[in-house]
């Protein structure tokens, strides 16, 4: 059954992300019957819906295009290269468990990427929408060729692509609603899921009877039926290093995307996914693709939530999916060669501006502003130069924004609560205070990027505290001690020695102590390493 | 006092220091005079000596000899166009407070890279010690140049050339040790430093009676006298994105260098140095050494540290300093002619010997296995590759490595040592343990690169504790939750709910809470936030 569904629901979607790449309808099916097979016998999800996606199309399309510009060669031999490369990378990450390198993707930069490239191809859809010939990779090209073919828009495929982006929009969420009145909230939205397909069918019903491409309407014309042929796709060295970095791009990106659906969907039934399991099951898809006239793919999120509700509970959901899209290429895509493109246009428009979320950047903007300017700097370059400058951008911004922030700790002068065993900021509560004794908490690791910060920091304190005889540094928020750190510690632990102050440590973390055992840091430090702040307190403010 | 013996080391380090920079020996007079004026007026060590550097002028000649190839423009020009770019980097760094970029630079990257770049200068100095035409910006290049040359070897520079090293290295300890017999230290030591002038003196003496310039030995030539003439070097747009990426590594290391120099010599007097300011007055003694057809410059280690000993106590030593070397460009530069370049080799090659540290990268292996990594991908890059792609290539692997490392944080099961309010590791402690209550402490700040992780444990704690009620996560090692990081805590928490579990938080710190607050992170969660760990294990193991 949920096979069924799916099967019904990635014949459009198959068709538009093959158009959305660049490439003939045709490879839109072949990317979805191997890369099935291939992830149901590697991947961990046992309801993810692997094929062509949105997002992945997009990269996939910009990527070849730029190659073909440079190579000559044919875009369907890029796009399957570009897959091969893709799974490849996949299947090394995932064997050499190298999965965390997707963490460098945070959620700002996923968010703003997916925002921005949705706008993009959306406006990108105009081309088949207004039918002119409309190329570009960001805002500004989009623009300069509105201008340019504006004024050649076609009518009757305008009325087609706005009729249909009315219909596919109304389908989703009003007619559901209609539906629920009639029969269970499942069986409505399973329904509605169908509108995509029935603007297939009858735009081609339209279409060929009253000879609408006649007019002018582009269809997707002839579309070979028959199974995919298995062939390798060409890899030379020049070929591969042009390609290698949108092959990493989509290979991070694929994976982000298709994990986090996956795990979504598994803990709501407490299932496990494993990581490195996943990216050999979407390695091998993209292989599979590669090999079978296909281009990249990843695991979809509308798709996987169908499939999820349908009740597809074992892989075999795919396998059925993938004999399904297979009978469709035999015996239907005869009938799919007077698909108006508009049509698919409208597909995709609707499809992909359900990934912008004004929600989520709202959240960001409340939650954090730092966040908020790596989000914003994702979106700006995503659709002012590209998807892959935005990509590069949002990882460098939220790298050097983390580094900032570690650079400057929040450090507080401590002192006991009237009584307690607890320490807490002189600035901001009553506390104990002497003048030959200061404590200082420093709350970050302390390493590379924050050295030189501290070090100022701790020069200011003596500066302000000319009694001072004792320094207690609490490192109860200190989780790691690096090597620039530890040297700038022991220049300072002899600085305090030359003036006649002793540096003492408290509250030191097991694995951070156990680390400056090894050279030896407590027979250095002229003061003592005390187990906890009240200890070092009580030791060290004694009358004697 | 200081202004002289500064002054007298400075001559032949200007001159070495020029040759390798590739430039002729007057610059090095002439990048002596206004940057140290420039320095005295901006900069705010007391103590720093300003001038020509090994590893500057390394850097300088390797980016002049590329761009020389690419534009064909020539070097002096190039190198003064380079120090002005230098310049107003350090400038533009100062006034907008940028200084932290160079916090970048870990102790791994910087000791590796100079060490690195110590044995290319070195190695280099074989060219003038062996007089044969040797080129070459890495090992490879030195090698291949050897093997070409290297039977062209002219001997009586050779005997030049290692006579020098050796009576140098002679000055440096063992006739400092001599000298103390019979007199105090510090002369002991001012005396010893006059080793590389008495070299230089004697050898033109030699030179000009022995006539052993006419015997092939390769001499400096004639040095123009008088005072350099100010000239704006040319500056098209072309020539600055060439030469930006070598500015911007020149701006800062020299700074690195210089400010490190400076605050230990400051800390040494309880004085305070402004990094800031430390920008402004580096950046104007280079705009300053452009201007008067210099080259870059930055503080130099080994001259700031006599100028200390020596007594200098206000910006006035800098300032004699250069009317110092004036004087010697006005009057000197005729007995200059005859120096042999093999003593200035020697000079480089003692001066440079001195800056590899191996204890330094001892220490390294002794403290951190990563942190060496870092230090030994930064050498071999270096020596192999070359300085600009070792320095980057450094910066990359700690920034990876530190990524790396939090993107897997400690955490840890905890429970109450029987009695107490302390928690502790239930793995290594006797502690209070519950079916329904877990307690996980996690000891590093939530952000982008670790939410992932920390998800795979938290789901892995699950599936270990079937009969968990309460999840009590323990906060007092986070020092920061960025927002990948809390709307992943949240959907955690969701996940949670949909399985009956309650999600508590405790001993979260204060800027950590004030920021949940502004999402309304209390009111989302199951559970409760708890002051202490404490409190929270009280209220939900009490039986009910």
């Amino acid at each position: 059954m949920a096979a069924i569904i799916v099967t019904i629901m990635l014949i459009p979607q198959s068709l538009a992300y093959a158009m959305l790449a660049g490439l003939p309808p045709a490879t839109g099916l072949y990317a979805s019957i191997l890369p099935l097979l291939a992830y149901a016998l590697f991947g961990s999800s046992r309801t993810l819906a692997v094929g062509p996606v949105a997002i992945i199309s997009l990269l996939s399309a910009n990527a070849v295009g730029l190659a073909h510009i440079n190579s000559g060669l044919n875009v369907l031999t890029l796009s399957m290269t570009l897959a091969l490369l893709s799974g490849m990378l996949m299947l090394i990450m995932g064997l050499f468990k190298l999965g965390f390198i997707a963490n460098l993707l945070g959620r700002p930069v996923v968010t703003g990427f997916i925002t921005a490239a949705g706008i993009l191809i959306a406006l990108g859809q105009l081309k088949h929408i207004l039918g002119i010939p409309l190329g570009g990779h960001n805002l500004p090209e989009l623009a300069q060729g509105l201008l340019q073919y504006g004024r050649h828009t076609h009518l009757l495929t305008v009325g087609v692509g706005v009729i249909s982006i009315l219909f596919l929009w109304w389908a989703r969420a009003p007619l559901t609603h209609v539906l629920c009145r009639f029969m269970s909230k499942n069986s409505a939205s399973a329904l509605s899921k169908l509108a995509p397909v029935s603007a297939v069918i009858i735009s081609i019903l339209l279409v060929s009877n009253l000879d609408l491409n006649q007019h002018g309407l582009k269809v997707v014309g002839d579309i070979p039926s028959g199974l995919p042929t298995l062939a390798w796709p060409e890899l030379s060295g020049l070929l591969v290093s042009t390609l290698m970095p949108s092959a990493i791009m989509i290979s991070l990106i694929g994976y982000v995307e298709s994990i986090s659906v996956a795990q979504t969907l598994a803990n709501k039934r407490r299932q496990q996914i494993d990581p490195n399991h996943e990216l050999l099951g979407l390695g091998a898809a993209n292989v599979a693709s590669a090999a079978s006239g296909g281009f990249a793919v990843t695991g979809g999120f509308s798709r996987s939530v169908v499939n999820y509700d349908a009740g597809a509970r074992t892989p075999m959901a795919g396998v059925f999916t993938a004999v399904g899209i297979a009978l469709a290429s035999l015996y239907l895509t005869p009938y799919l060669s007077l698909l108006p493109k508009a049509v698919l246009g409208a597909t995709i428009v609707v499809a992909v501006l359900t990934l912008i979320e004004p929600n989520e950047i709202k959240f960001t903007w409340k939650y954090s502003k730092h966040d908020f300017v790596a989000m914003m700097i994702t979106i700006g370059m995503v659709l002012f130069v590209g998807v892959e400058a935005g990509v590069m951008a949002g990882v460098v911004t939220t790298i050097s924004l983390m580094l900032w922030r570690t650079s400057r700790p929040h450090t507080a002068v401590v002192g006991p609560v009237a009584g307690g065993q607890h320490f807490r900021n002189i600035d901001r509560h009553k506390v104990e205070q002497f003048e030959q004794v200061i404590a200082l908490r420093i709350d970050e690791s302390l390493f590379f990027g924050n050295v030189r910060y501290l070090d100022n920091q701790l020069n200011e304190l003596l500066a302000r505290n000319p009694c001072i005889e004792h320094l207690i540094l609490m490192a109860s928020g200190i989780n790691h001690i690096d090597s620039s750190a530890v040297e700038s510690l022991l220049e300072f632990n002899q600085r305090l020695h030359d003036q006649g102050i002793k540096m003492h440590l408290s509250e030191v973390k097991g694995p951070v102590l156990d680390r400056l055992q090894r050279i030896n840091f407590a027979g250095q430090l002229t003061g003592t390493i005390y187990l906890s702040q009240h200890q070092a307190w009580q030791e060290l403010t004694k009358p004697c």
